[in-house]
This record gives C-alpha cells, sequence and structure tokens, in this order.
C-alpha cells in the first residue's frame, strides 16, 4: 500500500536505506521446488554494484546478498524468501551540508513535506541504492522464467545513440565493455563520453533498451493490467527514469495504420512487430522490446547555490564518488524488473483458463 | 488480480464488452460525503462518445449512465459506487468475417490464445468502448479533486505536432475545435488531415498531452508505486497507447545535469521543471506534464489478407464506422485516469504521517 | 480497500444499498471457459430470498439476477463477469421512524458516525440484502469447484441444537424442510419455536454447520492466510455473525493432545478428524466443517424507547416484516461465501509449486 | 499473495523458518513521525519467548530484534521498516526423526503435498516461531494506537475456565503470574494443572480472551472487511486457533432478540454490550472483546505410530523441550494481531469521509 510492494501472485516487497544497517526484502509467491543457482544473483548484483568499471562511481561497496529463508537443500520451499545485502559502507560520513538543504532535483525537499522529515544519508530511502532488493528478487525470477530471455543493454548516452535496431545487433557484446552497448564502436564512443563529461563534474542521460525472447503467447491481464502497462510501471518505478515506449513507441505516432499493422504468418507469428510482441496488453510471442529514458543524475560535482529549510540561499559543493551516467548500471535493474513482471504474468497465466 | 481493478484506496473494478447487454463499474473507496454533479460525469462521457463529430466514428452510442448505489441525496454514502451503461446499439451485426479469423494488429489472436475463445462481438472486451466505464470512474474523481485542474490535449497527428508548450498555450481552447488541439491554427490543419486519412480508409496515430495543476506537494509513495509509475501505468493500460514520458521525458535523456536541475526558488517552487512536478516520485507542487503516444487504429476500411483460426490465409474487408484517428475521443480518458492516479494518491498521502 | 471485494484471484466485489436501484457484483478472476449453469446460480438465490416460507420475512423480493459481460456462449469468457439485481420492492416506503433515530443493535449509529451521514432507507448498505450479490458470485464458484461439495444446514435455534454430528446426518433432509435442518423431527421443532417467537414480535439466534467434502489436498496459504482464517474472515463478514469455529472448535480447548491428535491411516487420511480437514492452514483432504453463530435478529415487531441523532430519547415501534430467526436463509449465504473462499485457494494453489 | 502479508495499508510481510538463519519482517505503511521505543518491542518479545517460565518449553532462543530501517532518530520516516530476529539455537539437532515421517496434527503432510517438499527441521515455515515477527509488528502497532489499550489474557486451560467476565477483572494481574490469568487463585490451578500435564507428556487446550479498551467510534470497513472478520481472520491465522467468537459470541445464538439488543444510553453508549463492541462491522466506541481457542499442542513426549511419506508405519518417540499447554506464551502474540487489526483500521478510518 505505501508503495514498497511490487507484483500480485511473485510479489516481493523491500525495505532499506542508502546508509542504515542494510538493505533487504522478501520474495513471495515464488512456487516451490525451483532450484536456485545463488550465484547467478550475484552475478547480476555485481553487474549494479558500484566501483566495476572507470564510468561509474568509485564507492566501495560488496553487495553480498543473504538468503534467510524460503530456500532449502538448494531449492525454494513455497515460503516466503527473506534477504539481506549489509551496508558495509555506510558509516563516518558527514552529511551536515545536506541534513537541512535540499539538493535540486532529488528527493530531499519532497520526503521533507511528505514525511515531516527524512533520513538524510545519501538520500535514504530515495537513493537509487534501493534498486540493489530489486536486482536479487529480479535474479529469482529470471531462474523461475527458464527459457524467456531478457537482454537489457544501452542504446544512448546524450546524443550519442546506437543507429542499429535489436535484431541487427549481438546483444551478447553489450556485457564486453563498460557502457553495455552492444556495439563495440558506439560503446567506446560513450565510454569517451562519459569520461569527459565526468571532468566536467557534470553528468549526461541516457536509454536502456530491453529485449525479450522466447515469450509465451498469453502473458498479460486485461484491462488495466496490460503486460506492457506492467512494464511501463515496472521501469518508472526506477530512479530517474523519465519515459518508457515499446514497439513502436512514439515514432509509431506518425505511422498510418497501413504500415504500423503487422501481417500475420500463417503460424500466427508476424512479419513485422510494431505491435512489440504484445497485442491487447497480452504477448503474442513476438519478441518484446522496449526503451527507459534515463534522465542525467541529479548529483553534480559543482557548487551551487540552493535553498535551506527555512527558505535561505545556501551554497553547496557536490562532492563524493557519484555515477557521470546512470545507464551502464541501470542494465541490471531494468533486466530485473523486467523479469519481476514477467514472472508474475506468468504465474497469473496459470489460472487464466480451466 | 485478473487486471480489471485499478487503485489501492479509490479502487476501481470495470465489466463490459462491445457489444454486451452493458459496461460498468464500481467504485469503491470514494469517501463519504462527496457531493456529486453529476451533469459533470455526463459531460465527459459525452466528449468520449461516438458520433460526436465529423471526424471520430459515426457510431450511435448514447452512452447515458446510470448510477446504482453509493450516492444518497446527492452525496457519496461511503459505500461502493455501482454504475452501468446500457449498450443500445449491440444488436443485430453480422460478425461471421472476423468470428473465425483474426485481424492484424488486435487482440483477436491473443485473447484465444490466452482463453481459449473469445467474445468476437467488436472486439469484446478488448474493444476501447471498455473505456466508457473509466471516464465515470474518473468524473468522480475529478470532482473528489476539487482544485487540482486536469487537461489533456491533442498535441500531435501523425506528424503534425504542436510546437507550442502548455505554458504557451490557452488550455481551454482545445475544447472549442473537434480535434482537441489548444492551438486553433494547428487544429485545423489536424482536422484536414484527418479527413484525408479517412478517405483512403486509413488511420493515423497521434500524441495526447496532459497538464495538472495545483497538485499539492506530497502526492505518490515510493519506490515502486512512485506518482509517475502510477500515472504511467494508468496511461499504457488504455487502448492503443506505445509510450509515456514526463517532464523532460526522452528529450530529457539528452541532457547535462547542469541544464536539467531544477533550481529552487527560496518559496520550494523551481524556476524550470524539466522534473514535470515531481520528485523521487513525489509531487512538488509543480505543474505535472506528460505525452501519451497513441498508435494508428488497426481497424482500416480497406481489403486485406490476414489468417483464420486454423492459420488459412483468408480475405478480410474492413467495414464499418471507426476512427481515423483515435486522440480527440482520447483526451476525456486520458484525463479520467489522470484522475483516478491523483484521487487514490490523494486518499493514500493522509495516512503518510501521524 | 474500502471493504468491498472478496478474494485474492477468485475475487468479487459488491455494491448495492436495500432499498437502491438494484444490487450487484463483478466477479474478477473466473477462469476462461468454465460452462455456468444459469439455473443454478437463480436456485441458490431462491433459496435466500424472503417470502419463501412461513418462518421467514414476507416481503416480496423476486431477486432476479442479470448477467451483463463475461459469459458468451454459455461459458466464461475470463473477462469480468459483472451482475445486477433489480430492486422492485424498494419504493414509496416510509422511512420517518428511523431517518434520525438509531435502532438498538443495528449499524444505524456507527454508520452515522463513521460515514457523517448513511442511507437510512431499510438499513441502506448494512442491510443483510447485500448478500444477494454473495450468494449470486459464490453460486458461480461453486459451479468452477466442481466435485468439492459444500453442504450448509441449521444446526441449533436458540437453545435447540441438533445433536447429532455431521456424519451421523443425511444432509439433503436440510432443503426438504423450512427450517434447513437435516434432522426432519428436530427441523419440527425449530419450526414451531420460530413461530412460537414471531408470535411474540421477539426473534431468536442460531447456528448454521457448514461441510464440505472431497477437498483436494493443498488448498490453503500460510501463513496470515491460512484456509481456515479465510473461512472465518468470510463467515464472520455475514451480517448477524457472532463466532466461528472448525473441527473441534471451543470443545477442543478441553482436550488433551493425546486425545485430539487425528492419527494416519496409511493411506495420509486420518483415523479421526478434529482437526477439520485443515492441518497447518493446508486442506488434508478430510472433510472440511465448522459452525458460525447467528445472533438475533436486531428488528423487534414490539414498541421500544431508543435515541435520536441530538440524543434524545425517543420510541420507536418495529413494524414491517422481518425474519424472526434468521439460520434458515442464512444456509445458502454460508455455502456461497465457502465457495468463494475455496474456489479462491483452489486457483492459488495451482501456483503453488512449479 | 502466497500468504506472508497481512494489512492493507498498515502493512506487515514475514519471513523465516523455525530453524533458518533468521526470522523477521517488512512493516510498509506506518505513518512517519511515531516515535519508538524499542523497549516495548523488545517487552512483548520477551513475553512471548521460550524458557521464560517453569510451564512453557524450556528451549533457550534470545529472540533479540534488530531494526535494519525506516527508523531514524528514534522516529520511523513513512518507509519501509525491515527487522530481522537471528535463530541462535537452530544449529546441530539431528532430524532424521521427522524428515521423512508425518507427525499427526502437524502440518508436515500437507506442506508436503502442497509444496513437493519442506523443511522439515523443527517444522520449519508451520512452527509457532513465525509468530515472533507478528509480534515485532504488532508492539510498533501497539505505539501507534497510543490510547487504545488492547490486554488478552488466559481464560481458560482444559475444563478450568475463569468464571468473571473481563469487567470483573484487574487484568493487569495476568502479568503478574505465569499462567497470563488475571485471577490469581484460578492461575494457581491452571498452574498446577499444566504442569500435571505435562509429567504425563501430553498437552492441553485453552482459552486466550482479549479487551480492547478506547477504540474510537467508526474502526471497520463494511461490508467484507468488517472489524470482527478481520480479528476473526487475525486470530485464525495464528498456529493452533480452532475458533474465534466476539460479544455474546456463541452463546448469543441461544438469546431472543428483545435480550441481546444494547440500549442506548443518551450518550450514544450502550447499557449492555453484547454487541461487543462492534455494529454493522464498526466499532460503536464500546468495549471490544473476544475469545480465541487454541487447540492443545500436537507434540507430544509420548511414543506413538505414525506413518512416512510411502505409507509405511512407523514408531516415533515425541522429545525436546516443548510447551504443554500453548495460552501463556500466546497472549501477547494474540495481542500483536489486534494491534496490526486496529492499526490498519486506524488508518483505512482517516479516509472515510471528506
Amino acid at each position: 500500500m505505501a508503495g514498497n510492494s511490487f507484483g500480485t501472485i511473485f510479489k516481493v516487497t523491500t525495505f532499506g536505506e542508502s546508509h542504515g544497517e542494510a538493505l533487504g526484502g522478501i520474495i513471495d509467491g515464488c512456487p516451490a521446488g525451483l532450484e536456485v543457482d545463488l550465484s547467478l544473483v550475484q552475478y547480476d548484483l555485481d553487474r549494479r554494484k558500484p566501483g566495476q568499471s572507470a564510468i561509474v562511481t568509485q564507492r566501495k561497496e560488496p553487495d553480498e546478498v543473504k538468503f534467510l529463508s524460503g530456500i532449502f537443500e538448494g531449492k525454494t520451499t513455497g515460503t516466503s524468501i527473506g534477504f539481506i545485502i549489509e551496508n558495509t559502507n555506510q558509516k563516518s560520513h558527514d552529511y551536515s551540508h545536506i541534513k537541512d538543504s535540499y539538493r535540486p532535483s532529488h528527493a530531499d525537499f519532497t520526503y521533507d513535506q511528505k514525511y515531516g522529515f527524512r533520513d538524510y544519508r545519501g538520500g535514504g530511502r530515495s537513493s537509487a541504492r534501493e534498486t540493489a532488493s530489486r536486482v536479487v528478487a529480479g535474479a529469482i525470477a529470471k531462474q523461475l522464467l527458464k527459457n524467456i530471455k531478457i537482454n537489457a543493454f544501452v542504446s544512448s548516452v546524450g546524443s550519442l545513440h546506437l543507429a542499429k535496431n535489436h535484431e541487427e545487433l549481438d546483444l551478447a557484446v553489450a556485457e564486453t565493455n563498460a557502457v553495455r552497448c552492444p556495439d563495440s564502436e558506439m560503446a567506446l564512443k560513450m565510454e569517451n563520453y562519459i569520461k569527459d563529461i565526468r571532468k566536467q563534474g557534470d553528468t549526461i542521460g541516457g536509454v536502456v533498451s530491453c529485449v525479450i525472447k522466447n515469450v509465451p503467447v498469453g502473458l498479460g491481464e486485461p484491462v488495466f493490467d496490460k503486460l506492457h502497462a506492467e512494464l511501463g510501471k515496472a521501469m518508472l518505478s526506477i530512479n530517474a527514469v523519465k519515459g518508457f515506449e515499446y514497439g513502436s513507441g512514439f515514432k509509431g505516432t506518425e505511422m498510418k495504420g497501413s504500415e504500423h499493422n503487422d501481417k500475420f504468418n500463417t503460424d500466427g507469428t508476424t512479419r513485422t512487430n510494431y505491435s512489440g510482441g504484445i497485442q491487447g496488453g497480452i504477448s503474442n510471442g513476438m519478441d518484446i522490446y522496449f526503451r527507459v529514458a534515463f534522465k542525467p543524475v541529479a548529483t553534480l560535482i559543482q557548487s551551487y547555490e540552493t535553498i535551506d529549510k527555512e527558505g535561505n540561499i545556501v551554497k553547496m559543493q557536490g562532492k563524493g564518488r557519484h555515477d557521470p551516467c546512470v545507464v551502464p548500471r541501470a542494465v541490471p535493474i531494468v533486466e530485473a524488473m523486467a523479469a519481476l513482471v514477467l514472472a508474475d504474468n506468468f504465474l497469473l497465466n496459470k489460472v487464466s483458463k480451466i
């Protein structure tokens, strides 16, 4: 109710502040009997963690997940799965500069207004550190989905746009470079651009694209819980996201119906896929693909003026180790949220007909 | 659970097929004591209904709503509000052409696969006729929101884009033309373009923009139920929607943080509003604005080949009275869904602090 | 959220006041492809309806249900099932005597306090007339449950207690008499007693027992949603219910573990069934049985003193056609609620393991 | 969905097996700004913990709760509250005797059937050890409820029934003896009886009563979520509970309406309180009181025959340190669940009227 749960049957609830004792969550509704490979969970956490390359924040957080329940003798038991990730890096910081002031385009002001006060340490609950718990839950969801393959990758950094579409690309290339762009040449350009932005103490936005293959026909619950509506909510709930489009997206608005309609092959597949693998809110078996817009990170390593709680103008100096561009680390988060949506709809679909 | 409900406290559940007996719904969680002006409900229904202008479908459906419970002596009682809209136009149609065949880019195929069979009459539950119930519920939500003003309007039809942003426009102009575009000159161009498209038996996509003013600070429930995530889901659940962006949206991905950050005024408002009125998933009191992408309607008044249930190629001829462009009638639907999100979050926020 | 929905996957939401236009509801989550026998729905409604015998209220309400969606060509489509029951008897009453006064042990006072005012006509939403919608939804649930047989019956009226337990009785006998007691001799005593009570203008409480046979092993979702916890909530939500016990119930508290433990047969069934067919919140395949306590109806055909809204003492005279004892008509309601719980858990259990 | 959450706005989700790493939970929806006294949480945990007296299990579990998030500078922040209780006593046990066999009247059989296998160590998730998390959440809920006072106590052990009702008793006496019975003389009898039962290696059932004072008028959400229906579900979800009654309960079924109706005083209070503080599912400001039936613990320190997974008869010997009677330790659990229901309804009621 208060917004810390996601899903209906396969449901994850999370907790944890950026600089509290620990983050964690509970996965409820994961079917019993699923063999869990914990190394795959840690693998995704490592893809998200700080300090993994030269173009992300250099903070040190090991981000080791500990499962506390719900898995026994290597398999899920059908009971709730509790897990925690201890914050080892949370101590001895000095927050006096943000305690009583509001950083522009952060959640400092709105949390204070909504809740009356806030845990100001490193952004508290509003920090993207929270997404570590999502990655854990998503990694379990991926294992439930077996053959369904979810691949996210960076398709834009600032004005650098990947021209090729996902069918023309070898998506496996994305994991071979720090940017997570499946075109090595473009990846290098993006990497250099991000380094340049960092030197300026500035940040830049970008786009993460995602392709989901081998989706069974029938996932999605019309009318309000259409599959793409759930995917959209999932993506928009990630920190810094400003937009979501699937299939033809915004470009599709410029097309005529006679161009946009996906003609059927005799086996029920379609010749084109402007639909993005979803018709009427239900998967049609074609690839699902979508794009997620991330704004530039709000924390700049620059000095600037802002206001304090009383409305006085104050000077602030951005410091610390922050991401100059969030999209490389957002890739596993996008995949995790997609996995949560798919897992939930996979289970919901099991009770669609008698 | 099966997708026919929206909201957590202010919750609407709907039912009804395009050509069944009636559509309708139940609003649960509307606080008691709200004076309801039923003419405003009918006003919004009339804005959505077929036959209202030369550029929308010429079907005749009076779309009169009848409230059955939950309102007494002009006020809500706090109990569930039931309502129906009778389908007066549902009889004597011939559906033999779609009964056993799958129209491209419709939900015929996916409904059949998911549910084993389908109500093929006029698209059944997958028809946008379902949104009439949303408009009713949204019209009640609007009245709960009092001073919060929600204005949607058409900002693109195909490649015709409204250049001005919402602050440069008189939004009231939108309701003075058939397209619902707040720039009369552009409205005329769009109208002529849609007429042209119709003559071709074709359809065209478009974009509906929405601005919400006078939003109190504090609406939105992090982390999964961020206000814009709920708005995004709401919009993506509307038929034919392919994308959603708010604030700076996809364009914001090309900006630097130093450009994108919204500097505070001393009263907590901001000088720019790239954030789109939401920070960290919580409203900050600035205007909320977003854009919703609608694909071209899939029903063409042309002949084409498709497949039947057995995978045979069959010839079909689009006929009937369909919308050449969905966005003019989508305007009140976008507003209704926005109102549902706001009303729900308005109530949720009342229990955020002691 | 505001309490008018029941269930998680097989979910019913209802609306309607005693003397409004209509009652009704929406069933969401019923799987597609269920062949529905509408005459069985009407059969259960008729078992609940007023005027069916000399010992129930003599009001005339035909209680005919009309399905508006979700059923097509005799089968459920997987979309939401809307239905209404028109109130044909709601007009021209005089409510001046209860408009401003609070009848003792009714909900007049609490509704007024909670909601600020109330629909005073016939009790409004607090009237047991609301349960008609439950019976409709329950009758659909029963059909989903196929072999699972739910039989409720009257086991007490006042101090007249049926001595035999359910295994010693032919439960089919219950439907052969007006009281719905499966022991004809006792039924006659109860019937005469109720007639006597009515002559006094008084009312009397009673107990409805329920037995569920052929339950598959595995229904129920620990830990909070144990099968008996859901059954208990379902029963306690029925008007006038004061208690619920299953299996050994309150008498089981006086037993020793060595007496109470149900020893296994080699096939997994048990020799005794103090557990009431549920272990750890999950059905074990034995008969589920429980008892539901109904208080005496609060409406007396007597004159009495009470208070008005301003706290003044006022005289009231009970009048109209009311039930002297609610349990005969409560039998189909108990069955309906049990069916809703079982249907929901039947579906939930389909996603318990991979 | 899978049953590990309770509540709608004030919602707790729990995890943890009897002999896993840790138990714990997440409280979502607790309003911000609540000053939390952690010693009161530990106090209730200590009332529940093993080894506290001679008549409960002599296992040693410190049951220390650690809060991981959602509380900052002594106050709740409005974000989710995560907590864990480490299992310090979970190692080096020998479970070979229950691994492949089903103990009578335990959940061994049903868990195995539902989930395909089970964590057999100490009952896994079906162990009442799970209720420690409930007590933590309930202790936070109690603090939110401020003046509302919830007092549970033991009113029966086997056939030893407390004759006096709650108005004739000093409930504070309950916490002065090991049984938690508010009548010292009866407490001594019960204590001796339990000791006697233990010597026999047997167990005995009992009843926990609960009284809630200072309840504001208006709590409860008709029609399905009536306040007593939520209380009933809450109590029935506790391990070993077989029945629930409130107000006049099962005895009320033998009363006439003319006896049972609670006459009003001019201030809206009532002269009698057969209603148990709830009318039409909504609190009326009078004391809420109810009784909860607990069966005898199934684990006996005796030898007996049962079956293994293959249906073979096997000999088992109950061993270890178990409770001979569960009700003394159930008292804080009953209070905790009542507090969760009240807190949730307290918040829900804040949005009942405009």
